[in-house]
C-alpha cells in the first residue's frame, strides 16, 4: 500500500525545532456580525510551537485530527485573508518550487494586487473602525438560516437520506454564538479571492491527504471549476503574440480546444495508446520541434493533460506513465497543467471483455474493493502533483463529478508563485467561487463528514460508477460487432470509447474517408435513438498553427483514418444504457452492411 | 411620474396579428431527475398567440403576470437552452440594435460554440437515450433538500425574520413532483453558461420593469457578478495589440484599472462634476484625440462608466446627464459599458448640507418617499439602456448590494450579438454562476417574492441607505472642518466622497505635495483609527499609455493638486460611522495644524 498511514511520533519524539508551517498569526477584528472585518487574517489562536516531523511521504487523518486540535478555534471573518500555508503540515526538508518566471506571460507577470484588498492589512490594528471597504452589511442579507438535509455517512444512498439522514443548520450569525466558525453572514459577503479561509483549510489538507506534494511551498486556491481555472491557467502560462503552443493528448477535452483557440494559442496532439498520452511521443515532438516547420509557433512549453479516465478516451495513465511523462516534461522544461476532475472516479478493474485486454500496469487485475479509507487512497494511482519535486505541476481540482456541477467550485493546487499570480487574475475576473455554495460544503464536508466520510463517500462513488462501467460492457460485450468495433474497459472516469475500423467498410477502397464514416453512423445513431460523441470533435487539429497565417502553403497532410465514439456511463439508467448500446451497435452494422 | 403602469388592453382591444416574441417552442424531454437532458430547450406550454401591445415606454407587474399566465408552467430541465427572446414582452415597432462587428477584439470574434452544447440539439428527438454530455446523475448529489428561511415581504427586518419569517423548501425531485419549476436535480448540475431558463427569466421580466430598452434585440444573461463581467466585456470589445484605449471617469474604480492595465488597454480619464462624468470633456477627447500623441493608441472606441453612486466619488449622473453622453458616444461611435451595482442605492434626497448644495436635476429636493412600487419605479433616474436605441449599451447588474455578494451572482443585458458572443467566452470561463446560489435567488425571488416583492425589498433598501448616508452626513455636518473639507451628500450609492483643499495646507508653498498631504492624513487617521479610501488609489494615470513603451520622451505633466478621500456608510454602525468621522475630522485638522 503506497499510502500506509504513518503513525504520529509521541511528543517526547519529536525534535524540538522550530515549526515551519503557519508563520503568520495577525490580529483579526473578531467583530461579529459586521461587514467591517474585509481583509482581516484568518486567525487560529495561538498554538505552542508544532514541531516538524520527518520528511516523510503520507500525511494521515490522524495527524490532521492532531494539527487541528493543537491550533484550536479557526477564526475568520469576512473576507479574512488566508493561504494554505496556514493550515499545511510542516514541509521540512523538502525543497523549494523553482521559478518560472520565464514562462508567465506578459499579462499575467505585470498583475498589480488589488488596491483596495491591499489596504485592509490595517484593520489588524484594534479597535479601528472601517469606512474603507464597500461591503455591504449582513443585515441586509436576507437569508437568515439555511438547513440541508444530507446523508449521514456511510449510509450514502437517496433512499437512506431521505429515511435516516441529517439536517444541518447554518444559521446567519453562528460565528458570533460560537456555533460554527462559518456562517452566512461571512458567506454571504465578499471573500478573499482565494475563497473563505474555512473551505481553503479543507481543501488543503484534503490535497496534503491525497497527493501530498513533495516540495515546501506549494498552495491552494478555490476556484470557480476547473473550466474557468483551464483558461486561467492557459493565460497564466500562454499568449498568443508570443506563438506560444501546448501539448496536449491527440484527441483532447473539446472545451480545452475551444479555449485555446480564441487565445492565439496553438495545441500541439502527443500520440495515445490505451494508457493515454505517450512519453515517448512528446518527447520526440520537443526533441524536434522546429519553430520554422510549425509556423513560427515557439516549442512547447506546457503540457495540459487529463491523466485519470481522460476526456474523451477515458484512458488513465499508470504511475509509471506518469512517472515517464514527468521526468519528459523536466528534460524540456515543460511546465504540466493536471486536469483531475475525474481521479476520484477510479474503479474496480474490468475482470475480462472481447474488447480489449485487463490493464496491467494501471490497476491490477483482481484487486479486492479498497475497505479502509486508507486502503482507498492507497488504491489511487499517484497523481503528478505527488511526484512533482519541481514545482512545474499545476493541479486542477473540482467538485463538478464528485459532489455536483452546480456548486462551481473546485480548487487549484501549484506553488507558491504561480498561485499568488493566479489569485491576482481571479480577483479580477470573479472574485473567487459563490459563498452560498462554499459554506453548503464546508458545512457537509467539514463540519459534518469531515476528511473521513468524505473519503467514504469518494469510495461510495467508487462501487457506484464500477457497477455503472460494468453495465455499459456488459452491453458492449452482448451486442457490439467485435470484429469492427473495439474498445478497453475504462478504469477511471465517465466515459468508453470505442474504435471503428474504417478499413472493414463495404466502401473504403471507393474513396470513401474515415470522416465520411462517421458521419453516417453518428447520423443513424440519431435515427435510432441514441446520442454519442463523434471523435472528430476532440482531434487535436494537424496544423492549428494561428501563427502560420502569412504562409501560403497548406498542409498536405490527409485527415486521419480513424473513427471514434465516446459515450458516458455516467447518466443513464441501467435500461436505458443497454438499449443506448444496442442502438448504436444496429447503427454500427447497418452502416457496415452486416 | 415616468413610469406609471399603462393600463392592459382587453382582449377585445388587442390586434389580432402574430405575435413578435417567444418565438421558439421545442420539444423538451422531460425527464425529470435524469442528467439526460443536456440542452434541451426550455418549453412553455403552447399558448395562444399574444397579439402584442403598441410600443410603448413601459410594461407593468400586470403585464408580466399575464404573459405569465397565459405562458403556464416553465419546463426548462438540466442544462436546458433559454435565452430572453422565450421572455420578453412585444418589441413591435422597435429598431434592431446596431452591429458591433468593428468594436469586437480579434479574440472575441472567433469564438466558437461548444461543440457538445451544439450536439445537445438532437436531444429534442422524442425517446432519444443520450450517452453525450457528461453529466453526473443527481443520484450522486448528496443534498436531498434546503430549506431558507427567509423575510416575508413587506417585513424586512432581521427581528420580523426571526418571529415571522418563511421557510422555504426546495427538493431535489420538486419539478418531478410538480411542486416547482425548479429544483436542486437542475440547480446541482450542469446549466448553460446563461444561467437557468428558471432565472433568467425573472431577470429578463425584472429588466423589461425596470430599464425596458427601447430597441428589439435586447438579451440578458446571467453572470458571476460584475468584477468577471467586466473583465469579459473588456475582453470581448479591447484589444491590447490594436493599442484599444477606453474612457472612464477620471477617478474610477480601482478594480476596473487593476482589470485593463494587463490587458494592455489604456484608460482614459474623463472629467467629473458632482453628477459625475462630463459630457463636454469625453466629447473633447474624443474630436481631439491624435494617436501621435498618444503613444499610438487609438481614438476610445468604448466608455465604461458608474452612472448611479459612482464608485469613488459617489457622483450620480442625473437624467439630462446620461442623455448628453449617450449623444457624445453616438457621434464618436462609442460602446457604453454600463456598470449599476448600486443603481437601486438611489437615496432620499438630503435636505441641506454645509458641505455642498442640494443637487438639483438629480433628485428634486423635498420629494417623498415612494410608497408603491409604481412610484418607486418612477423615482428610479432613467438607466442608459433605458434610453438604448442603438443597442450600444452592455448594462452589467449585480445582486452583491442589494442581495448578497456571496451569492457570485449577476446579470448582463446588451444586443444579442454582444449577448452571443459574451455567453461563447463565459462557456470556458466559468460555465455561468453557481446552481445553488441560483436555486436560491429564484425561490426567494421568483417563487416567493415574486416582481412586487423583490422591489418592495428594494424600496426597504432604499430607506436603510437613506438613513445611513443621513448618520454620516450628520457627522461630517458636526466635525468636518468646512474650511478646508468639502463634500456633497450622495443621493446613491454607498459611499462620500470628500476634498481636501491642498492650497490651504500650512506648508502648501514649500512644495508639499497634494500626495503628500493625502498620505499624512492617511497615516495619521490609521493611527487614530480610521481607515478611509484614499483618492490617489481611484485616479486614472494621465499617461497610461502601454503603446508608448518605445517613447523616450516623457510626459512633463504634474501630479494633479488635488486631494480626495473615500468613505463608505454601508458597513459600520451608526456610533461607529460617526466616531469614524470625528477621527478623520481630527487627522485632517491635526495635519492643517487647525
Amino acid at each position: 500500500m503506497r499510502r500506509a498511514t504513518v503513525g504520529l511520533l509521541s511528543r517526547k519524539q519529536q525534535p524540538r525545532t522550530v515549526a515551519t508551517w503557519h508563520p503568520r498569526l495577525f490580529h483579526s477584528k473578531g467583530n461579529h456580525g459586521s461587514a467591517e472585518a474585509l481583509g482581516t487574517v484568518a486567525k487560529l489562536p495561538e498554538a505552542e510551537p508544532v514541531a516538524p516531523l520527518k520528511p516523510r511521504q503520507n500525511v494521515s487523518l490522524a495527524d490532521i485530527q492532531e494539527r487541528r486540535a493543537k491550533a484550536g478555534r479557526l477564526v475568520a471573518m469576512t473576507a479574512a485573508y488566508s493561504d494554505s500555508d496556514m493550515f499545511k503540515g510542516p514541509s521540512v526538508g523538502k525543497p523549494k518550487a523553482r521559478r518560472w518566471d520565464h514562462h508567465i506571460s506578459p499579462e499575467a507577470a505585470v498583475r498589480e494586487p488589488c488596491v483596495l484588498k491591499q489596504a485592509a492589512k490595517h484593520l489588524k490594528k484594534p479597535g479601528i473602525i472601517s469606512l474603507g471597504g464597500g461591503l455591504p452589511c449582513p443585515e441586509y442579507f436576507p437569508i437568515e438560516s439555511l438547513t440541508l438535509r444530507v446523508p449521514q455517512s456511510p449510509h450514502f444512498s437517496e433512499a437512506a437520506t431521505r429515511a435516516s439522514g441529517q439536517d444541518l443548520h447554518i444559521g446567519k450569525y453562528d460565528v458570533a454564538s460560537q456555533k460554527s466558525e462559518y456562517d452566512l453572514s461571512i458567506a454571504l459577503n465578499y471573500h478573499q479571492a482565494t475563497g473563505s479561509a474555512q473551505l481553503l483549510r479543507f481543501v488543503t489538507e484534503h490535497t496534503e491527504l491525497v497527493c501530498n506534494p513533495p516540495y515546501a511551498d506549494w498552495r491552494s486556491c478555490l476556484t470557480v471549476g476547473s473550466t474557468g481555472s483551464l483558461e486561467q491557467a492557459f493565460r497564466l502560462l500562454c499568449n498568443g503574440a508570443r506563438g506560444d503552443s501546448v501539448l496536449t493528448e491527440e484527441y483532447s477535452f473539446s472545451t480545452a480546444l475551444e479555449t485555446a483557440a480564441p487565445l492565439g494559442i496553438a495545441l500541439v496532439g502527443v500520440r495515445m495508446d490505451e494508457q493515454g498520452l505517450l512519453p515517448e511521443s512528446m518527447d520526440e515532438i520537443l526533441t524536434n520541434w522546429d519553430a520554422g516547420e510549425r509556423g513560427g509557433a515557439r516549442k512547447p512549453h506546457v503540457l495540459y493533460t487529463v491523466p485519470s479516465g481522460q476526456n474523451p478516451t477515458g484512458a488513465t495513465q499508470g504511475e509509471e506513465r506518469r512517472r515517464e511523462i514527468y521526468r519528459v516534461a523536466q528534460r524540456h522544461d515543460v511546465y504540466i497543467i493536471e486536469d483531475e476532475p475525474y481521479y476520484f472516479l477510479q474503479m474496480q478493474p474490468h475482470s475480462a471483455s472481447s474488447g480489449g485486454p485487463v490493464k496491467e500496469g494501471v490497476v491490477q487485475a483482481g484487486a479486492p474493493e479498497p475497505e479502509s479509507v486508507d486502503a482507498f487512497l492507497g488504491s489511487l494511482i499517484p497523481s503528478l502533483l505527488s511526484m512533482d519535486t519541481d514545482g512545474r505541476v499545476m493541479r486542477l481540482d473540482s467538485f463538478s463529478k464528485v459532489l455536483s456541477p452546480g456548486t462551481r467550485l473546485g480548487w487549484v493546487t501549484a506553488s507558491e508563485q504561480m498561485i499568488e499570480r493566479y489569485i491576482r487574475h481571479a480577483e479580477v475576473c470573479n472574485q473567487g467561487p459563490s459563498g452560498l455554495s462554499q459554506v453548503v460544503v464546508h458545512k457537509l464536508l467539514d463540519e459534518t463528514w469531515g476528511h473521513e466520510g468524505y473519503l467514504r463517500w469518494l469510495m461510495n462513488l467508487r462501487v457506484e460508477y464500477t457497477k455503472r462501467r460494468d453495465v455499459m460492457m456488459a452491453a458492449c460485450e452482448r451486442y457490439l460487432p467485435g470484429e469492427i468495433v473495439s474498445w478497453s474497459p475504462p478504469v477511471a472516469g465517465m466515459f468508453a470509447w470505442f474504435k471503428v475500423d474504417p478499413t472493414l467498410h463495404p466502401d473504403a477502397r471507393n474513396g470513401r474517408t474515415a470522416l465520411d464514416i462517421e458521419e453516417e453512423i453518428f447520423n443513424l445513431c440519431i435515427d435510432k435513438g441514441v446520442l454519442v460523441g463523434r471523435g472528430s470533435w476532440f482531434r487535436v487539429p494537424e496544423e492549428p498553427y494561428p501563427h502560420k497565417v502569412t504562409l501560403a502553403e497548406k498542409s498536405t497532410k490527409e485527415e486521419p483514418n480513424e473513427i471514434f465514439f465516446r459515450a458516458t456511463f455516467a447518466a443513464a439508467t441501467s435500461e436505458n444504457m443497454t438499449e443506448a448500446i444496442r442502438r448504436f451497435s444496429e447503427a454500427v452494422k447497418e452502416v457496415y452492411k452486416l
